[in-house]
């Protein structure tokens, strides 16, 4: 037969990143494509003794239905942490456990948007929130990203232009693609808009703990005093991606919508590690952890920078992440992002073309996308000298 | 603030039955009301060594991301099962992995129905999947469910009167709620209504397995010959509900929709567990496992029939499920179900009201759904002559 799709999905491609993915693997390929965390920050020997556990003390509580909020005991002590480390939390706040930080992005849109509604995003800013919204009939409006942050006053006149925004999407430390923080002033710049034109913020932090340089920035939702942002935080980065459990912190009045919309896509996030993850951060020391995982990638953004320093001509530009697993670089003038993808690829290099992350996707960029925590030390040597070599070779 | 919530959430609920479940759990209380699987159909001492395995040879592979199609050999085992079992899968078919069989449902009524467009159900069926399609805002038409399946010339009004339907969704085998096995006739009507008005149908299978008496009939996936059928499996029945593994399997050209609508929800199911079942499957007998189940939930069935028949007057009518987990059972002319169920709350006994399986939700009914699954056998006896004892009360 032939298949009558929805108007929302007919034109949906699959994530050009996720696409990437699948042909990585090959041997000797190197891979700055990737969003995945080291396997080195997966702590495999207490996963191990968690679980012989919990299958010995709890097994049908790990293996039965669960609320659709989330493990109460993993609810608890990711508000406690949040609270402790980010400031966050307010008694008309709560926090409910989610299937990956990208599940809390698209409830939370799908509770707030009709179709045609607009959502604003940094430019540019991460494919997986952008298909999202876009999946939900959502029209999305970029606004560029300086080095502080969005740039205010292309905010503004967005948020004036669009009556029907509802929601201002942002990734504000160790931003992806671009591995920019924004600053404090540049966060109460962009939440006085919101105020103002009364939307609300998803704040996505999937990186926030990932620190390695710099001074923290306070969180949007820790100076949130109208319940107007929408706190998304993930264990993907600091325990493991492929279990898929991240959280969402929001005001209760918004929350409860959301759990309806959690509960008719996959009722509850698996329980068992719900339950694995609430006995790492009571049992285990997680910000001992998380340090670890920092110095790691202290060290791979480190190498990444100086082999570009070295390699690079001084007219290819790149940023300098504080944290995260990211960064951003663009060819210059009169460079073909597509020609150089395509030689970058024969050469067996993989990166990421920064026309994935544009939230209007008939724009062009000359930027690509690098990432520091997959590939080993040596791969991230010679591969930045091999991108350098096909800039050479295009001059 | 105050949130503007969007036009296909501002209205919608929680699911009654999940609503439930979080008042269950008290000291003496029985709970017909439940959905889940009883726990003694979880194999854990070889999900134990299978975890312990996973973790010792291939820990990275379960903590690292994966792809959205699902874990390949997972998807080969499940592929090979359904064909062997089922006879289900041609060469243009598919099978995904999804985070139980709710997200396969959602997933395809998402890619398939505009705002407005209808979904045919039985009536009454699933809550889980009516308030998914809801939440899609796609309105539903209830078709009534007799002892052979659904009602033919019922289901073709409403084909002939909804020209924007999509999806006829039915639950064809020991239907939940109503303990029904829709007839191969029957089966073959529907299909080849759903062929002459070119709508898709959704086999809900979570509970196919689970027959304990009388004789199999071919699934609609079996004998569909045009890619009109998505088959939704599941592992919550046979393995473990808490951990969402489900299965989806449809023609490619659909499924590639499905896998990038799932990508924006979840990137993909939890891994590890998706190890899990694989393991299990290659390793163990998941044949003789389901046989066990099927002998208890057989036993089960049978001490709650016996119970109606002896406590419950004969103009109480009830199903007598040849498989699954659940029946319906129905109060004579002149009680108020509302009523009903509050007597039987303070006695402290749970079952689910009917209402809340209705596809129209301003219609009445005088049934309630009876779970076998999950209360012991003293439950079922004590529990099913306390609802006897309410009938008696209010005649």
């Amino acid at each position: 037969m032939e298949y009558k799709i929805s108007d929302k999905f007919v034109n949906m491609k699959p994530s050009a990143i996720r696409e990437i993915f699948k042909s990585l693997g090959k041997p000797g390929c190197i891979s700055f494509a990737a969003g995945n965390p080291s396997p080195e920050s997966f702590p495999v020997e207490e996963i191990r003794k968690i679980t012989s556990r919990i299958l010995s003390e709890e097994p049908i509580t790990a293996l039965q239905y669960g609320v659709t909020e989330g493990y109460p005991k993993l609810r608890e002590l990711v508000s406690a942490r949040l609270k402790r480390v980010y400031g966050i939390g307010s008694d008309d706040d709560e926090t409910i456990i989610v299937s990956g930080g990208q599940q809390g992005i698209e409830l939370t849109c799908k509770v707030m948007c009709n179709e045609g509604d607009v959502v604003i995003s940094e430019n540019p800013s991460f494919i997986g929130a952008l298909n999202a919204f876009r999946s939900l009939g959502a029209k999305l409006v970029g606004v560029p990203l300086g080095d502080d942050g969005m740039d205010i006053a292309a905010l503004e006149k967005a948020l004036a232009e669009n009556p029907n925004a509802k929601i201002i999407y942002t990734i504000p430390s160790f931003q992806n693609p671009a591995g920019i923080t924004s600053t404090l002033e540049n966060r109460k710049a962009v939440y006085a808009l919101a105020s103002k034109y009364d939307v609300v913020i998803i704040e996505d932090n999937p990186y926030g703990d990932l620190r390695f340089s710099g001074e923290d920035v306070p969180t949007y939702k820790s100076f949130d005093t109208e319940g107007r942002v929408v706190y998304c935080g993930s264990f993907s980065k600091i325990l493991s991606a492929g279990i898929r459990i991240g959280t969402l912190t929001a005001n209760k009045a918004l929350v409860s919508k959301i759990v309806v919309a959690k509960q008719v896509e996959d009722v509850h996030t698996n329980m068992f590690f719900q339950m694995v993850c609430a006995k790492y951060m009571s049992e285990y020391d997680l910000e001992e952890h998380i340090a670890k995982i920092r110095k790691l990638y202290s060290h791979k953004a480190g190498l990444m920078i100086s082999a570009l320093e070295k390699f690079m001509p001084s007219d290819v530009k790149f940023t300098r992440p504080d944290g995260g697993i990211f960064l951003w670089c663009s060819l210059p003038e009169g460079y073909d992002l597509g020609e150089f993808i395509k030689r970058c690829s024969e050469k067996n290099v993989f990166v990421v073309p920064g026309t994935a992350f544009l939230p209007d996707e008939s724009e062009t960029t000359r930027s690509f996308r690098l990432n520091y925590s997959m590939p080993s030390d040596e791969e991230i040597t010679r591969g930045i000298k091999l991108l350098a070599d096909v800039v050479a070779e295009m001059r």
